[in-house]
């Protein structure tokens, strides 16, 4: 159904964004194609590939607090917080001891708009605190699809229409772009040839 | 799939016109539906049913020719043309003798725009020329549904947005908008939950 060579730099500049539907679903034609995109789906994944991409790249890019934020831990968050210093940190997190159960968080991950910052680490350190050290990988990942899906657009939310270009335009640029970090798809495509046929105008 | 209440003037009043893909298909939600609806499908249907009302209201609309037409009738022309001669004038053509085998033209049915004239009279009385007495009311149907076919617009033509919105309104005015006069469809609907579980975001 996807050919690759369709996500070129040039292929993306002839989509046509014809606008939403639902309060949720942007459609855009691309030459032979339609597209229904789900825009929580697609900025969800928008936002995980950039925050994988970072981690690959070993380039967290993190958004700074000022002033820091001040939160208590427990002794066995504290532990993972340490344990994982430095996967937190590539994640975006940059923290401190700061006397006593206290923690001074100076950054959090980029692109999190719009979620507590407090509730985002400590749910971070949730998620890591149990996990066996083989599979801390495995659930950065999951962590990273959580807060993506946590803190992306919703449906029914209003998007702009430079929004919603920006955000289409990130998607189709990525390499994979018709999944959700959750399996769920962003992208449903009909083709000109199933459209024809639904409305007979071929016959097979 | 298709409630009566969604055709109801203040329903046709909500429908939205997001834009047309493949030259051919115009995309428009209405509720909880996406339709997309094709376009010489949808013209010939709104031309087939304009001269059916008329037909059945008995009031013809002519197009006048001015100066009229002058065309030469062979014996059986002649003799179908005077067989047919009120069921013709019930759907719009206004013909006389002119001497010799010649007959004059000076009306032809509105809504036929673009054909030859002439072409459309002699085609007329070619398909009524063998029909038994029994079956010229389906002969004129038939004739009905292929003149309307010829002078609708195709797909890849090119609709200005005024007559896109002109012609889907009056397509979704109309008792059955949902198959052309040869019984393809119009109209292709997707209902939200459709799309929802499409999507995944239903699960069933």
């Amino acid at each position: 159904l996807f050919e690759n060579q369709f996500l070129t730099k040039e292929a993306i500049a002839e989509h046509h964004i014809l606008g939403q539907i639902f309060d949720t679903y942007w459609l855009v034609s691309f030459s032979d194609k339609l597209f229904m995109i789900d825009q929580h789906a697609a900025h969800e994944k928008v936002i995980y590939e950039r925050l994988m991409k970072r981690l690959k790249e070993k380039q967290s890019m993190t958004q700074t607090l000022s002033p820091p934020m001040i939160i208590s831990l427990s002794k066995s968050e504290q532990e993972t917080a340490y344990r994982f210093e430095q996967e937190l940190l590539e994640i975006g997190f940059v923290f401190e001891p700061f006397g006593g159960n206290e923690f001074s968080i100076s950054g959090i991950p980029a692109d999190l708009y719009g979620m507590q910052e407090a509730e985002l680490f400590y749910e971070v350190l949730d998620g890591l605190m149990n996990e066996h050290p083989s599979k801390v990988n495995d659930a950065i990942l999951s962590k990273i699809a959580s807060m993506s899906c946590k803190s992306a657009v919703k449906g029914n939310q209003r998007l702009s229409d430079e929004e919603a270009k920006y955000l289409i335009e990130e998607l189709l640029r990525l390499d994979n772009p018709y999944n959700c970090p959750h399996g769920r798809p962003t992208i449903i495509a009909f083709t000109k040839y199933e459209i024809e046929r639904k409305f007979k105008r071929i016959i097979s």
